[in-house]
């Protein structure tokens, strides 16, 4: 095709992005990303959201991510800030809520030149060893420096960045911004379908069908990664038309609707409630696990059994049934099939055992004095209404908040396998973000810890900025209790900076802002906060408020002990063994 | 050697460490280097300075190394916290002020299993991923897993920092923290020594000392690598002893005296204060460049045009006399060698010219009325006293800055090459622990922008925590101004959240500690500077203080807008000559 209708590719950008439904840019500009940007306002509908930083940024676009079931999108300028950006995209990519990170590069010719412009590397003045640099924390990559190419790569990574659910990647230099792209394809929608091979999803849909209709006793383990691959509605409408108990994990908590008559409770292998591991593992003749992660503290560190000759897993990279795998088919279409038979004909799957609540015991009746964490947690979950979005931080609250039950289609986060303190609350703007972009009506829970919370604290300036109005629990333990758990109780490093005066930080961030309103209010002991907990206009949460919750700096909850005790006894077995290795070394004069 | 008295290889590693001067690890604690942290207490006078963040620390162990003339060292854990201060560790390449950072990993045995234990990333679970990805950042680096060559892979290291002043890392496995290392190796000093042909530096020396003897008018260039690489007072020296007029560059300010008869002015191409380009360019006969740092910043956008012939640089990875290069000879012995000469007999180097200082111009004389940038640079530098530290952040003020004049023996840094934003928030840490470490009696001085304060601003607590006292300038010019300058002055994206209220910033990170006292003022006149800047309280520096400085949003330094106009004018010469060539590639039908 010649002399073809043409538009600018920031703009060819900006509207595929808008068309797969995203609404909201994420990011922090830079001088290589100026241009870029400017093409995001010739995009009706389409908005920029600035950040305070990358890091935030990045946990900012996944928490979209997982709140939107679409990819987030976060622009960053090369060099600073997608360095900045990389630990929030790896943990995008190790826990499949992926999004789409944008750099702003130099030109072509800068490039080509190597010129010594700001920040490239005096000693290694390659402007692309960045570009390397992420290689391995993201699904794919395009560099657009090739006029051909440049829109069908855009397609490209935009499609495998929904597909994969993992990160993507877009360089784009400067010189390409304005390149003119045929404006005519994007008259084609791009093609998401994750279906590659019908006939092998048909087999092994029959398959479960049989092994379905054959079990006495199936359960449904509902995991993260449904979550994860905008499966939730599916996996639900599953559970709902078989009947079938249902579990979820602790990555994949709330996905099961924890009202339901089904939900049978949290399976975390020997870090279950009691009743919930024998009912998956020895009561169930079929498990069917869909979005499996099979990482260790989502299998109670490791402590998972589940016989093969009773599993069936839909994974993202493959199925299996019964120990049979079938390698690069993706579980979505496989499960989507699968509702559809169940839809025809519900009967023929229905069976007569009963379901068994294993609803999660009140395990700290008290009703005064000091806080605890076996308290808590589980108040904290009597405070979640319907809709509800609750973001839970690294550290102590995510093996806390497992104990507590949530209100109906409560959406539960937690980044309990990258584990990279901080990470929640960037990815609250995300989620706060993607629940004005839906128009979704619950509230946004945050659970943060003091640690946590001085890694990223300046991202709530920016909840402020865009009039969100959060409810903030900050749990104040004097440090990094979970460390401390971990090694080291009463050493200095696992100190904390406490001289942060919380029911300040409201008042700081958003003082000078007009007509300004929040609360902040702290609780020690169980009546403040219940007080608390129970005020109307708290549990409105229509200003942004904060309550800090004080437990002592060594309690933890059970889960994380437990994990814990394991890990040392392991530890301690595998010391004693390198012991004596290094003994015979010594004497063997191997260190020189 | 059998049998051999042994030591902990972490305790091993801070013996070193402590062996070259270093007194202070920065960097924040994670499950995989707690056991590694514990030793830092067998080190007797060794301290842990807990940061907020790894990216904080990362500029901090940065800040430090300039502070110091030491490299920094920095802590973190594997993946999350390597990941996070990846932008501060290639800031730190990219300007020579490299520190060392020890990354704690998983076990040999988790890794050579693959174990998804947290911080892997689950789709390709190789726990090694990351050290690869630091690879283009670093000079060298070492994975401590064999017994045979923990301890020389560490000197080696460690050698490595010192003579590089690069960025290295050391990746310690959990079990090997306490592998019983040969203990006599410490009773032998790291050999240091950068001189590696001593006969090539020797043919150097002489034609640099012919050169000056047989030059008229020569000048000495002196350039950031002097610092970067403990060169200043070597440096210093040999001006003092030559008596030549000596200039400074951009990076480089503060490294010539100010204050000295000899300082000629700071030399910045076609942006130099005028008559210093016409006397470093023309009137020399003879330029001595030592470590030349010919980065665009640098070099008034690469403006720089001095002739081979009158040419003498000496740099860290060559020496090069009029235009005869010699690579990888170090510029400090051959510094070192000189400075004996001209020691041994200042007369034969003595010359007749007359030394004209350029003392930078007033270049606003306001008495009263609003603040602008005009005005307040210089009068920051006439705040400064002799023997303070200064760190200017990246932005406006590091092109507003060059313009004052500062008093004796300051020690000036910015980082205008790598031109991280929110860099110096974090370098000042570093930069008050390395005051504190060498007995610093000067004052320490932060100019920010309210931009760039947002994405490192929680490690302001961390100075609080030590007891430090620095003096914050807080220039408050209502957003992204430098990016406002290079493109769209008026977009949306180069705002930032603007309810911050700065006045309650000291209170909100100090507030709960015992007896916190602070100043916080702000200026929206030249009167109400004055008035600031005069109080003896506030010269005195005695508890931290933020002095709040407004100027109008779209107001730059001189210097930024030459720089911008030339870049403005190149980018609009391509993309004329780019738009012809995508006329043509569209008729051509190249755009698929």
């Amino acid at each position: 095709m010649s002399n073809h209708k043409s538009i600018p590719l920031g703009e060819y950008l900006f509207r595929r992005i808008k068309s797969l439904g995203i609404s909201h840019i994420l990011g922090c500009p830079g001088d290589f990303n100026l241009t870029l940007l400017d093409h995001i306002y010739n995009v009706e509908g389409l908005k920029w959201v600035g950040c305070c930083n990358e890091l935030n940024g990045a946990y900012a676009a996944d928490g979209y991510s997982r709140v939107r079931d679409l990819p987030g999108v976060l622009i960053t300028t090369y060099g600073v800030g997608e360095l900045s950006a990389a630990n929030g995209v790896a943990g995008a990519y190790a826990e499949h809520a992926g999004f789409i990170h944008i750099v702003g590069n130099t030109s072509r010719a800068l490039q080509e030149n190597k010129i010594m412009i700001h920040h490239t590397l005096e000693a290694n003045p390659d402007h692309g060893v960045y570009r390397g640099m992420s290689e391995p924390i993201r699904s794919t990559s395009a560099f657009l420096n090739d006029e051909k190419t440049m829109a069908s790569e855009i397609d490209r990574v935009l499609i495998t960045a929904i597909k994969t659910r993992l990160p993507v990647y877009l360089f784009v230099p400067t010189d390409v911004v304005d390149a003119p792209l045929n404006a005519s394809r994007l008259e084609k929608p791009l093609d998401l379908s994750l279906s590659t091979k019908p006939d092998v999803e048909d087999l092994i849909v029959e398959q479960i069908v049989d092994a379905l209709e054959m079990s006495k006793k199936p359960c449904i383990l509902a995991d993260v990664l449904a979550k994860r691959h905008a499966a939730t509605q599916q996996t639900r409408r599953l559970i709902e038309l078989a009947g079938y108990p249902a579990f979820s994990t602790i990555l994949g908590k709330g996905l099961v609707d924890e009202t339901s008559p089904l939900y049978g409770g949290m399976y975390n292998g020997t870090r279950s409630f009691p009743g919930i591991r024998e009912a998956v593992e020895n009561d169930s003749d079929l498990v069917l696990n869909i979005g499996p992660h099979l990482t260790s503290s989502n299998t109670g560190a490791f402590s998972r059994q589940i016989k093969d000759e009773n599993l069936i897993m839909l994974h993202p990279h493959y199925c299996s049934v019964f120990g049979k795998k079938y390698d690069e088919i993706h579980f979505l279409p496989v499960l989507e099939k699968l509702v559809a038979v169940v839809e025809r004909d519900r009967k023929r799957f229905t069976k007569q055992h009963q379901v068994t609540r294993y609803v999660n015991p009140i395990i700290d009746k008290s009703t005064s004095g000091p806080l605890r964490q076996s308290y808590i947690w589980q108040r904290i979950g009597r405070f979640t209404k319907p809709n509800d979005i609750v973001f839970v931080e690294v550290g102590t609250a995510q093996f806390g908040m497992p104990d507590s039950t949530l209100a109906s289609n409560v959406q539960y986060e937690t980044q309990i396998y990258w584990s990279s303190i901080g990470y929640t609350v960037g990815a609250t703007l995300g989620a706060l973000v993607a629940a004005k972009e839906k128009g979704h009506k619950g509230r946004v829970i945050l659970v943060v810890g003091d640690g946590s919370l001085q890694m990223s604290v300046q991202e709530i300036s920016t909840y402020i900025r865009n009039g969100f109005t959060p409810t903030i629990f900050l749990i104040n333990n004097d440090g990094y209790t979970i460390e401390r758990e971990i090694h080291g109780p009463e050493q200095q490093y696992n100190d904390i900076c406490t001289s942060w005066d919380h029911m300040k930080l409201l008042e700081f961030f958003g003082g000078r802002q007009k007509g300004f309103q929040s609360r902040s209010v702290q609780a020690h002991t169980i009546e403040e906060l219940e007080a608390i907990l129970t005020d109307t206009e708290f549990i409105k949460s229509d200003r942004i408020q904060i309550c800090e919750v004080y437990v002592p700096r060594l309690d933890v909850p059970w889960i994380l002990r437990g994990q814990v005790d394991a890990h040392k006894a392991r530890v301690k077995a595998a010391d004693e063994q390198q012991r004596k290795t290094w003994e015979s070394l010594v004497l063997a004069g191997a260190f020189t």
